[in-house]
């Protein structure tokens, strides 16, 4: 990052969950690092939320990101955010579109910001998702930084590819690179995505709009798990940590909590009562119990606690955090 | 592979020293996995050498990798031997070219045996030069299969993003892809290439020739080897291997001999006399220091073990080696 008391931010992926959360986290704040956010710039596919547009702060930049390589290269983001991607159901059912969207989008963007010359801060999110039970090297039982990621999906593998582009286009100077891999965020407003993981929040989501959910797993099966606000906090404190603090090239596990799709409905039941529990009906989906066993579930996040992130303390606060902050907004 | 009793082959990189000397072992025993050789495609940007080219097995399939998909994905062929990359030192100069070359020219050939839809064997020559020494996470002193590569080098990061596209194109059942990962072949006929490990080789090579070599680190430095011959062992045994035996999608770690320079040293003096080893001058170079200092040494081989596969008996073993089979041929 350029020592200057402004910066100029994009975020990839700006118009989706995850990236217009960041955006007005970002927004509000008005600084990174005690630097004051200029300018921020919004990628994607989708047009961003009204209430980004009106900031005169946010421009909005349409298109696809693999072909925006030569328009970003023209600007000089002082801190990157990179969010956008296929997620892991769509990589999966089209392979060509995860090779597209997630690397070929990547490398587009190193590439722009290589030729842009100005060595931004990059924070790639990455995904819990790396992790995988390989057939010939089963995943230990507590995840750490230096554990080898064996991605069993599509998703996954790209990822962790895109990982280590990050990790050599810093070791080159083109720029300063950092992946975090994001834990499953748990409670995600609106329509469910094509995400394998997208009943984790479906089961709680809907209950509490008096509909009816599916679980695919049993109840036993355990999970890790982030609100959207520590997923956020987990981004910014990636971005804002000195290199020394950070911790070298190596993609960081942000913190999750460890718990059981029964205990995600005793919080629930705590929470918004008994009714809304029984709106969850039991239904056996090989394909995502698959997938789901897959994802490790428990995690050793001493590297994350020294930048001050700790997991959330309990269901419960996802669960009011979601009502809180998303209920309202999030018609099913 | 096809259950037929004939097999056709395709090397890449088949006109360089590892692709001719393996097309060479392969067309010397007429078959693998008990099936016989009916077929065997070299593709290379250079000709292969007039023995192979005289060979009616043998076609020649000149161009750049990453352009002969559309022409390769027309043949079926039962296994494949991807060699052809770029060396360490081009990937280090020409950042561009390790890219196209290591990274686009593997995607060329996975989609090219995808498209040709028969499930092909590939054996992908990955390299030891996927691990190094990351700034926040040094290496263990001994390396297994599940030790997580940290690429200190971009040749590294390329060929380890390679194992995870090879591996995720098997898991999808594109293709039965195993990786194996090359530990530094010595001693290299010929001319020094651009690898930063080339001296390992001039320094035995050039005295036996009579002539002077540098060698660029301090003789207590420690690195890994395989002769020639070992390694054609090891990529015949990956591409024979049942897939229960191979053991999943991880990439597997070679048989390595550990051995320190000055040792080398000692065995060129046993093999070739006193001469021999004064013709050897110590002039630190930097950065050749600071590439072989992030590659490990010592290795865990108990996979490959389980595959037949161990490491050379001792360094003048591999100095007679190549005296037998080299030397001849190899006026620098």
């Amino acid at each position: 990052m350029r020592e200057t008391d402004e910066v100029k931010v994009l975020v990839t992926g700006g118009a989706g969950f995850l990236g217009s959360r960041l955006a007005r986290v970002l927004l509000d704040r008005g600084q990174i690092g005690g630097r004051s956010v200029r300018e921020m710039v919004l990628a994607d596919m989708a047009s961003p939320a009204a209430d980004l547009l009106s900031d005169p702060r946010v421009r909005f930049h349409q298109g696809f990101l693999a072909e925006a390589a030569a328009a970003l290269s023209r600007e000089a983001f002082d801190v990157v955010f990179h969010l956008a991607a296929a997620v892991s159901g769509e990589c999966e059912a089209d392979f060509d579109l995860g090779l597209r969207a997630n690397i070929d989008s990547t490398r587009g963007l190193l590439e722009a910001l290589r030729a842009a010359g100005n060595r931004p801060r990059l924070i790639f999110a990455s995904s819990v998702a790396v992790f995988g039970n390989d057939p010939g090297l089963p995943m230990p039982p507590v995840i750490r930084d230096n554990t080898l990621p064996t991605p069993q999906s599509s998703y996954g593998t790209q990822k962790f590819i895109c990982e280590q582009l990050v990790a050599d286009y810093s070791r080159k100077g083109f720029l300063e690179g950092r992946s975090a891999r994001l834990m499953t965020v748990v409670v995600r407003p609106g329509q469910p995505n094509a995400a394998a993981s997208g009943f984790l929040s479906s089961i709680i989501r809907e209950p509490l709009h008096g509909q009816f959910a599916v679980c695919p797993v049993a109840p036993e099966t355990a999970v890790a798990l982030a609100s959207p606000t520590l997923t956020m906090r987990g981004l910014i404190a990636a971005a804002e940590a000195q290199a020394e603090a950070f911790g070298g090239r190596v993609a960081l596990n942000l913190p999750a909590l460890t718990i059981r799709v029964g205990e995600m409905l005793d919080a629930l039941e705590q929470v918004a009562g008994r009714a809304a529990r029984e709106r969850v009906r039991f239904e056996h989906d090989p394909v995502i119990h698959r997938f789901v066993e897959s994802w490790p579930a428990v995690f050793e996040n001493a590297r994350a606690a020294r930048l001050g992130l700790t997991p959330d303390p309990d269901f419960p606060s996802i669960i009011r955090q979601f009502i809180r902050e998303d209920l309202s907004l999030s018609g099913t």
